[in-house]
């Protein structure tokens, strides 16, 4: 092959007649190549501290990121504890404060006991791993989230993936794993379309088959049941002996981390055997603080959730109603389709040059390939702010979706 | 199978015939007899903010995570930007701070660009699955921390593991690899003993064979180079078209989370399709805050990663005349053998007593099943207190260890 050293992998030769050290990398030019023509190019884009948009793309769903009780959480347990943990959870990396998190995740949620992880995707990876193994089964929906997806394949278990909220497959699934321990894992709420596992329906068909289920809950805690405590306890699900839940506590709970809850001796199984809580430094004090502050916030205010709820309704109502083809919310999450990648690019772009941010997802992380922008309703939103979002969405719209297509 | 469900797991069955859902995790206990049974229990221990003990247990090597700087770079991100980064950095989770941090960061190590990550952890799986996949292979160190063996694991790439420090057998490899892309993996200084891979050596057999070097810098930024630009730098890596490091702002910078450094085209192949990066939660701003702070501390005292060198030196000088079987440190880890894991926590728990906390390495947190102390040298440690610590480690040693074996 001239120009490419032989027997020396793929890379062209230099001067020297070696392999160019220069040209190592090429390979990653000629991806990027490749996303640019199906539009799939992706950059980030720093925000100031003083935005003028206002933020329907962050995951800030009761809008106590900023709240100055939060703020001042984290700020003080910076102050107390430090600006990090200093080593692993086993060593140095559990403070008095991430106990405390814990003790009040686990009471709010209805939990035996919680384990808080640096963050939601290491508490997925955590589960999914010490839960399971060489010999298990786990059965995950096909829309489940990244962190579950890797989980699953760092589980080393046979992994069988069922249709989208298809309770009956995973009853097929079940009953063809026969003697071997299995685990049926799911989001309670979809990240792409805001929809809902059918919680109460999968915990049966766990039960009938000797299976537990693990549940991530990243978006319905704050969100979904009597103020807020999550979608287990909504699905009747709190302290089950058979459930465990992860649940992020950068969404609702406007901090960075995630957590495991669930049985005592699950968290116990956890502490002593899950890598990514043994061989990751603790959660940053300002974090276990500005969550902590946050669920007290939320157990002083427990109308936030609710509020939440009735903003994305009110959201996917309008632009139901402008003739926009809109997911139905189960909790804050609302999405519309965009007809391409690129369509959804620039409507994204023409809502920001409006003065409103709204999440574009395309291809890689939309699990049916479908485009769509996201929006996220917040608790501090005021109609008149929805209202301005709905026009502005509305009035960008490509034409097709405008329609009434979507697709 | 009495007892026992037929057809349904091995889950015995409760009065109604079926599996019993509060016997599906009895299993974990069955586990956590055997760890019983083998002297390997592990429990968290939380610590207050107070706490009198000495610490050579953590890994905040220069002292900085409580130094008023740093703490008053946290709060104050906290306060401007909030307790957390609201979303993915795709969307809503990169501030203008994430992008300074990141510009500094590269600045500093003598990198083209930097990606930061919420943890060490997520940087490692991303570089790993980013960098190979199928059809591509991995060379990997057999003492590699655990994050980037998960990483192995994610790739999907042939693995293959080379005896420790072993450049001889990195060759052979590479050139069996024939080819196929490859990656040659190793921590820069190994988090166990505190030796050093050598990155000289490695880097000009993955020159020779077109491979591609990642370091996980983990341990050597901020202690390692001149005034701690790390261990790519001090081995005339800084810069390389074909080399990648990660590092950790947990350790040396004392905050929370990761980063990925190398040549800027590598960095935007991570933003476009590293699923660590996408799919989690960008780091808090207290985190970014903290880091940043931390680094412009040490480039304002560079001196810190010299004295952080020289404490380690001291302590394992002093730690080997006392007949203790210690290793040679490299940069600022020292580690004390054990003559089992029994006597590891026993032996710990006797320093903690006396007033010095150490790390307690047991299997499986340690590559060649050897238990032993773990000592972590600090930039603030005063003479005195390396001296208090020598007298106390070597007082309580166990007999066999103090006998001059230790193993």
């Amino acid at each position: 092959m001239p120009g490419v050293a032989s027997g020396v992998g793929a890379v062209p030769v230099d001067g020297s007649g070696g392999p160019d050290p220069a040209r190592v990398f090429d390979w990653v030019d000629r991806r990027a190549e490749l996303r640019a023509r199906a539009g799939l190019t992706r950059v980030t884009r720093p925000r100031s501290a003083s935005s003028p948009l206002l933020d329907l793309a962050g995951n800030d769903y009761l809008g106590l990121t900023r709240h100055p009780e939060v703020v001042a959480a984290a700020t003080s347990a910076t102050r107390e504890w430090g600006a990090g943990a200093t080593g692993s959870r086993l060593v140095t990396g559990t403070t008095e404060l991430h106990e405390e998190l814990e003790a009040e995740l686990a009471a709010f949620t209805g939990a035996e006991a919680a384990l808080v992880f640096a963050s939601g995707y290491a508490a997925n990876l955590a589960a999914l791993t010490a839960l399971t193994g060489p010999g298990t089964v786990v059965v995950a929906d096909a829309y489940n989230h990244a962190s579950l997806i890797d989980g699953c394949r760092l589980s080393r278990a046979r992994t069988v993936v069922f249709p989208h909220r298809d309770v009956a497959a995973v009853e097929r699934e079940l009953a063809a794993a026969g003697s071997a321990r299995a685990l049926v894992v799911t989001d309670s709420v979809f990240s792409v379309d805001g929809d809902a596992a059918p919680l109460a329906e999968l915990a049966a068909v766990c039960r009938a088959h000797g299976a537990a289920l693990l549940v991530d809950d990243a978006h319905g805690l704050g969100v979904l049941g009597g103020g807020g405590v999550g979608a287990l306890a909504a699905a009747g699900l709190a302290g089950a002996p058979d459930v465990v839940a992860t649940v992020t506590l950068s969404k609702s709970l406007g901090a960075q981390g995630g957590a495991v809850l669930g049985p005592r001796r699950v968290v116990r199984h956890l502490v002593e055997t899950a890598r990514t809580f043994i061989f990751d430094t603790g959660l940053a004090p300002a974090c276990v603080g500005g969550a902590l502050g946050a669920l007290r916030l939320l157990r002083a205010e427990p109308e936030r959730a609710a509020r939440v709820r009735a903003v994305a309704r009110r959201l996917a109502d309008a632009l139901g109603g402008a003739g926009l083809a809109v997911s139905v919310p189960e909790a804050a999450v609302v999405s519309v389709r965009a007809p391409s990648p690129e369509a959804a690019v620039a409507w994204a772009a023409a809502c920001r040059e409006a003065g409103v941010a709204v999440g574009c997802f395309r291809p890689p992380s939309v699990p049916d390939g479908m485009s769509r922008l996201r929006l996220t309703a917040r608790a501090d939103l005021t109609p008149e702010q929805v209202a301005r979002v709905v026009e502005v969405v509305a009035a960008t719209a490509p034409a097709p979706a405008a329609e009434g297509g979507g697709v």
